[in-house]
């Protein structure tokens, strides 16, 4: 190959382009201002806050950060289009609860067994079957199902800003990993094709699997014991096992993501936490202190300790959803 | 930018080169085709075994496949020097088991003891200290530790073949993973420098974390508890939690790979699975079915009944260690 001609190649291709603002639905103002600063100055070389590539680790929430949990989890909704589809297998369920009610569409019976009742759901409805069923149960279910209030897919129900976001840091050479209380095995199917984040980058809350013989052939066997519940202290500890390293940047909506910003923004550095706060009962939801789910109480209280920052949907927001 | 040029350009760096040999330290014959042949067919576009990027997973397993762990894991080695270290804190160990055998040396003495006596040594070792600490005192020793046999650091006892494949498989589009017994916060430290893989792309034997506050700092904690064994039926277990995809390609060394081998190759499509044989007495060791570590037994046979690849140190290497 010419050298001329290469030394050009390279010289164009690394060129920076001005190019179209690349967070067109986030309104200029200062969270997009601590967004985009931050990503300038660790990116930038020579600054004193530079970091390398390999150390650009940005972690995000799911439910609530970047797609809906409103009216409830998008992953209960599967739980109950599961325990509808398995029902004619099990006719004991008809009187048997926390089933019962599930079939009877009244979440209030449902809530009424407490714990031990969701946990003979997710046992029902998330075990027993190798991990290639459950993935090809999960993607045939997510290519289907629909959000009770919008209509929508349930992967349409994303926040337009955030995938703008994810885009942005990763043009910018981040590494982007879900990190969620949701179950790793419902996010993995469909996470690459919706956020870009592939298998390998997605954190959740996990069960145990067992390596057996099915039929001649090896097989993952899902079990009902947990192994990681990444939510609140776990989120860290999900976070050394799956990446090891510490995040350099970390995004939330609830109390449930408090210990991972803090785990983010406590090292030395320039750090990035944000929580998105929900504050939009028009496009969206509106909904923090109190709120059944994905409550932001002391996570609010610390992010103005600790000058963090924090997405009002509704002003900094021009756009909620794709569809809009 | 002009478009001419840009066009020129992305052709130009496409354009493959004629280059040396990638893998000079294999000697020609079957082992490499095998390898070499594979590569260029799941690469190859139009290739009826065609795989696209993100689907080339390759994993390594680490002692016995990428570095030495004769005359013990190297992993032994620290752990018995951690015990030295630590020795005029604990008085005690003087005359307790199995720390006295440890530190007058008698690895007898510590054999002695068990699986209790192993478990009473990894707890004293590995857990009671931050993440943070852990990781420091690990690069530490490794930066000054060395073989007793040969005097080279033990980061240089890596096979100078393993470090051209796993650049060669980088090149070609391949995330190489470290899938090892080792313990997960044993390897990462140092994997990156001497690998070239990254601390996220390390799978390992993992114990429990626990987030707290230390100092008014957060900190993990690392546990006695185990979470992930991560050999033999624990391989596939460990690389559907971290990576969640399986591997279309393989390479381990004894018969705790062995599962991890099936798991990959019992996938549809062009599969790669390789089991070194350590047959080398003169410039390593030579070793398989009876050996006290990384025995190749059950792995031997099932390797000829199902075709995968045995590598012959003595014959296929034309070079062991970088040092050589």
């Amino acid at each position: 190959m010419n050298r001329f001609v290469t030394t050009l190649a390279i010289t164009l291709l690394a060129t920076p382009v001005l190019a179209a603002d690349p967070l067109p639905s986030w309104n200029d103002g200062a969270t997009k201002q601590s967004i985009v600063r931050f990503v300038s100055e660790v990116t930038r070389e020579g600054s004193p806050d530079f970091v390398p590539v390999p150390e650009r680790i940005a972690t995000f929430d799911n439910d609530g950060t970047l797609w809906a949990e409103q009216p409830i989890y998008t992953q209960l909704f599967f739980l109950i289009d599961r325990v509808k589809a398995m029902a004619p297998q099990h006719p004991e369920w008809k009187t048997q609860e926390p089933f019962a009610s599930v079939l009877k569409g009244d979440l209030h019976g449902v809530t009424a067994g407490g714990e031990a009742g969701v946990v003979a759901l997710l046992t029902a409805t998330h075990s027993g079957m190798t991990t290639d069923q459950f993935s090809r149960t999960v993607s045939d279910w997510i290519a289907t199902a629909k959000h009770p209030k919008t209509g929508q897919p349930f992967t349409a129900m994303v926040y337009q800003p955030m995938l703008e976001l994810l885009a942005y840091m990763r043009a910018n050479g981040f590494k982007t990993y879900v990190v969620s209380g949701g179950g790793i095995d419902f996010m993995r199917p469909w996470t690459e094709q919706v956020y870009g984040i592939p298998p390998e980058q997605v954190v959740g809350t996990s069960g145990g699997l067992k390596y057996e013989m099915v039929g001649g052939r090896p097989a993952l066997i899902k079990l009902p014991s947990l192994v990681l519940n990444d939510d609140k202290e776990g989120k860290p500890v999900g976070i050394q096992r799956h990446i090891g390293r510490r995040p350099i940047a970390a995004f939330g909506n609830s109390d449930g993501d408090l210990q991972m910003l803090q785990w983010t923004c406590s090292s030395a550095g320039l750090r990035l936490c944000v929580f998105v706060h929900h504050t939009d009962s028009k496009r969206e939801w509106a909904y923090d202190r109190n709120s059944h789910i994905g409550a932001l109480d002391k996570g609010f209280d610390e992010a103005k300790l600790r000058d963090w920052t924090v997405v009002d949907m509704e002003k900094d927001w021009n756009r909620v959803f794709p569809f809009q």
